[in-house]
């Protein structure tokens, strides 16, 4: 699918940091061609120190909207006019939409997982989840799964310097929500068993696992058939954790849905319009 | 024609105000598409006094290349990293290349108007011009003809505070060049008509004439068959000047050609490939 550019054409993109290789330009640059919106969706790459002018320089350019990942969700917070809830308790954008000059920043990644998951017809509302991580992605998710009606959420993270940090962002949720959160400590392996077995739903949001990586932080014989396994990786498709899930006879899906899902609520925040998520699966992810 | 865009595709764009209706996104993305070249050219309404934070964010997200017009092609001189001589000559840069980092500015307005000329079969070497008009784009033309080889210029432009430095202008070219210049009063008609007299080519290169006004500078008993009359407007694409001309028996262009030709010589510095003139024609301006 292709794009017919005009001095109308707006400008919009993903900074990042590599951003190259990311699907993003041509999820959304075929959703514009679909629909016959008029802009092109570019990936600058722009090193953490540059966010600022980076923003700044689309403020210029005028672009409706554009992408943050690794390493400026966090960064872009101090030059955006105006940030959403979400944001405000995951400290994390990933989309900002500019609005006649005044610049919104929201995160889609936790939409993007929860509605990841409608897929396999699972539903969020009432669960209990168990999640491997406390970054930027592990935020997004918990906030999201809590504010959509989880009932509690078990956060594994190592024990190290920014333990506190999650402890105070795990309150912060949970006194916006009715979400019970705890805070856990990833060597406990014990307690990880007896998170999981009250568990529907098991999400890796940590980088283990990642590329070349064959490690699972999870032994295979904690995974049972009616859990349902979410690995936030999709490079590679199939995870140590996953291909565990599978054996175990486990539901599982890997990160690549997320990934369209985010990118949707983005299409949508910026464009009133929703992307044609059948097209864009077939020509960007199957 | 159209271009697939992805993470990997470079920027390019037009800097001016007003911008949005220019044919050069257009003819620039059609030729990427030809040649299947990994650019997507947009064009940035950009004021005045930004044209320096405009060339910052160009660098920050590593354009290849960039075009000016209107009213940056003199203010961004000192935001460069680098001139050429016709530009050091005329103060006046409508191309920019990114060459690993070094902005390295130059004028293709002159060699537009040049090439344009030989559609025509019109050379420029040994010839006695007479133009009318000392702005930005009557210099490009004025400097590109005299290091072409050109015999004599003739300049009419209005006696006014920027008489001096065109005389200085005139000065420096001569300097640079085996070509002969003349400043004149374009008060002074019984001049202009000595001027045309002796001259092959009179070109038009003040804004009389555009739009909707049908005034021209010259009476139309000044023109004969044998004079090759160019107009730099294009809008309308028949201008009193050139209907006179018509009138006259004489052969006549108007300005759409040094558009598509200064274009095509852009182009080439930043691809090193020759444009595809004949489809662009076509396609933009036929």
């Amino acid at each position: 699918m292709k794009l017919e550019l005009s001095g109308h054409t707006g400008l919009m993109c993903l900074l990042g940091h590599p951003v190259k290789h990311s699907i993003s330009p041509k999820m959304h640059n075929e959703s514009f061609s679909l629909l016959g919106l008029d802009y092109a969706y570019l990936a600058f790459d722009v090193k953490e120190e540059q966010i600022g002018e980076a923003v700044a320089a689309l403020r210029l350019f005028d672009a409706k909207g554009f992408n943050l990942t690794m390493p400026h969700k966090r960064a872009v917070i101090p030059y955006l006019d105006k940030i959403s809830k979400i944001s405000e308790l995951t400290e994390s954008v990933n989309t900002v939409v500019n609005q006649d000059g005044c610049l919104f920043g929201t995160t889609t990644d936790g939409i993007g997982f929860v509605d990841s998951l409608k897929e396999k017809d699972f539903y969020i509302r009432d669960k209990v989840i168990t999640i491997l991580g406390a970054g930027g992605a592990a935020k997004s998710i918990i906030a999201q799964s809590a504010l959509d009606g989880a009932k509690k959420i078990y956060i594994f993270k190592r024990m190290n310097a920014s333990f506190e940090e999650t402890l105070s962002f795990a309150k912060k949720v949970e006194d916006a929500t009715s979400c019970q959160l705890e805070v856990c400590d990833m060597a406990d392996m014990a307690l990880l068993k007896e998170a999981i077995d009250v568990s529907q739903l098991l999400v890796n949001a940590t980088n283990v696992g990642m590329e070349d990586d064959k490690r699972s932080l999870v032994p295979k014989e904690y995974l049972r058939k009616d859990l349902f396994v979410s690995d936030i990786i999709y490079h590679p498709a199939m995870t140590t954790l996953l291909q565990d899930a599978k054996d175990a006879g486990a539901t599982y899906q890997n990160g690549e849905f997320m990934l369209l899902y985010q990118g949707a609520a983005a299409f949508e925040i910026w464009t009133g319009k929703k992307m044609p998520i059948d097209e864009i699966k077939k020509s960007c992810f199957l």
